[in-house]
């Protein structure tokens, strides 16, 4: 007979799912209510305003969508993009490949702007293509790339989008709450994010926000959505303003307490302090990676402090010192992905995740596995360095 | 400043979401761990298992869609239709008429076979209707119409559509786990259902089986699915057996704790004994209903006991007894929907709300609030007549 699961206990420092607030999990585990429930109804305009804030706009469609982030990507492309629409796209990893599929599979021609894995999105590049396809709908990019770890200047691609008349579609998965992130003062007309990353809740959701200018796109379609239950002109009958709360589909109701809980708790800290703890933690963290002897796949002024894309020597087992790590530590790291398999770790310090703890028994956990693989490590002289760090802030 | 949210304690006899045991609001909260974690990976593969019980099949495609309900629909139809694709589509409720939406969405042809809200599908006009479209893919219905609170005899209509060679598509929204359903024995090829119903778990999550056949479709496809998230190519990379459980998406990895519970508790309980908890709760609630001067919209012989449609006299204020219920008893019951918006209660008695202590609660509840309403009601009198069903047992 099989019986209830018991997980073990993590701790998450991989590309995502991050460590869950255990606030956030008391939330989750709330009795479950009626998704048209009155009470219910005024955690959803909550969310909604804390999601404003997260993001840092007045958009008022700005809502989460009821799946993970690959459902919010999805959203957006299906939503804003008819068969026949030009879009550019920017591709520097994984992520930037799924548009394409998602714009392709809209019937949409997508034209790509390919940058080398762990590289920064190249703006003259960028420039060039917009200037050979005016008739290009929509720019789109991954804000940070959570398969290298690299962050792209998505003020300033917004503002090329905005010269050449183009929509501005923004992969935040990764982003939203770790790094700078201004919807409305950059210009972003529609962005997606995931809950499991920096914000440290658990996975499943995926936050949007739309621009006007991207919900007049929406409503001025002259297909139907190819998505009944990622048609946003639906969806907003039960998240929108004006709307009756009409029944669409029920609402993932226990999740979105979670997600509730964990935008209170970014409000609390502030979106300023979060950035800065991110980047502090990265920070001391690289200080130890670096006397531990490995390096940083991505240059120094394009690093995520959120996804650290770390590159071993030849010789050492990836596989045997992530197991080794799981079985004796507790501690997950991710491996590389797609063009990076093998070759990279990525280590998160996100959300809740990105603490001095984390960096300290990250840096000698790693340091006793590779010493046991042949590298000459030393991981008390890699602690001290974070920790001068920490000291010296 | 926005605080944590406490929602009120409910008891749900809505039709869905339904009252959550509490077993598994507890298995939810439990900490989270990556979806490649080994541990995980192991709770995966008892998720299906236990699905394939509760199915009643032996298909290896049968896993739980990263999303709710809707999603499952949708997941059944973008993979098992193409453009120009043919389906017979049974409508008797707001269901049916969301698949033809589905349908359409993906360019294939829905013929519609419809039936009055509220009435069983009627066999001989799906005879009709298939013996004109030889060239059907798909026969697609509702078993258990959540709108109406009506079943079909989905083992007689898939037999149907096996004789014409059609691949049969059931929505088991809410019949899962609540009335008989024999996925290999009636020879289902593709069916879908929500966690939220009789499995009394959180809503989110949409269990989804496929035959053999089925996959050999989807495999044979000459187009891509136009999801990318829901492309099961690509999620059974992820759930599959043959797999490297490659990452597609990140799965929603605490709902599957809870889902995983859900099933746990199910199969402790058995399918048969479960089905005869709901069919015994359903008939004292008949009882107590028919005391209280209310009718059923079905037939008695169409009768789901997990949804019960009753209808009220003229003159009673449809959102002033359900108010009045949810204000002064904390418990919800839902309005009707589309065809039969205002004109009847829907009340739910699904999965861990199915129990007796819940159907002489709201008969007591309901006969208070409907005499403040100026009918002649005997809560007492109904009340008993429910018990006297019990003790009859």
């Amino acid at each position: 007979m099989t019986t209830s699961f018991h997980p073990p206990e993590r701790c998450l420092m991989g590309p995502g799912p991050s460590d869950v607030n255990p606030r956030i999990l008391e939330a989750l585990s709330r009795p479950t209510i009626g998704h048209l429930d009155p009470a219910f109804i005024a955690m959803m305009d909550e969310v909604k305003s804390l999601l404003q804030y997260a993001f840092q706009t007045r958009n008022e469609l700005t809502i989460p969508v009821s799946a993970p982030g690959s459902a919010g990507m999805e959203t957006v492309f299906v939503n804003l993009l008819e068969p026949g629409d030009k879009v550019v796209i920017c591709a520097n990893g994984v992520f930037g490949g799924r548009m394409k599929e998602n714009a392709e599979r809209c019937g949409a021609v997508a034209v790509m702007v390919e940058d080398e894995w762990g590289a920064t999105v190249d703006l003259d590049k960028v420039e060039q293509t917009l200037t050979e396809n005016p008739d290009a709908k929509a720019l789109a990019f991954v804000h940070a790339e959570t398969s290298t770890g690299a962050r792209s200047d998505a003020e300033s691609l917004a503002a090329l989008a905005a010269k050449f008349g183009c929509l501005v579609i923004v992969d935040a998965v990764t982003s939203l709450g770790g790094i700078e992130l201004k919807v409305d003062d950059w210009g972003i007309d529609a962005i997606y994010s995931g809950t499991q990353k920096c914000l440290s809740c658990v996975p499943g959701l995926s936050p949007v926000s739309f621009s006007e200018r991207a919900v007049e796109a929406i409503k001025a379609r002259k297909s139907k959505v190819q998505s009944w239950f990622l048609d946003l002109n639906l969806v907003m009958g039960y998240w929108g303003a004006e709307a009756k709360r009409s029944y669409h589909h029920t609402a993932p109701v226990n999740s979105l307490y979670a997600l509730h809980e964990s935008l209170v708790i970014l409000k609390e800290e502030g979106l300023e302090d979060a950035w800065a703890r991110h980047a502090l933690n990265h920070q001391a963290f690289a200080a130890g990676i670096e006397k531990l002897g490995l390096s940083f796949v991505v240059a120094e002024e394009y690093r995520l402090p959120q996804l650290n894309a770390v590159g071993f020597p030849d010789g050492v087992s990836d596989a045997a010192v992530r197991a080794a790590l799981l079985e004796e530590f507790n501690l997950e790291i991710g491996a590389g992905l797609g063009a990076l398999a093998g070759k990279v770790w990525r280590i998160g310090l996100m959300g809740y995740a990105s603490n001095q703890t984390n960096v300290l028994n990250c840096l000698t956990a790693l340091g006793a596995v590779l010493a046991d693989q042949g590298m000459d490590c030393d991981a008390a002289a890699a602690v001290a360095a974070a920790r001068a760090v920490y000291a010296g802030n």
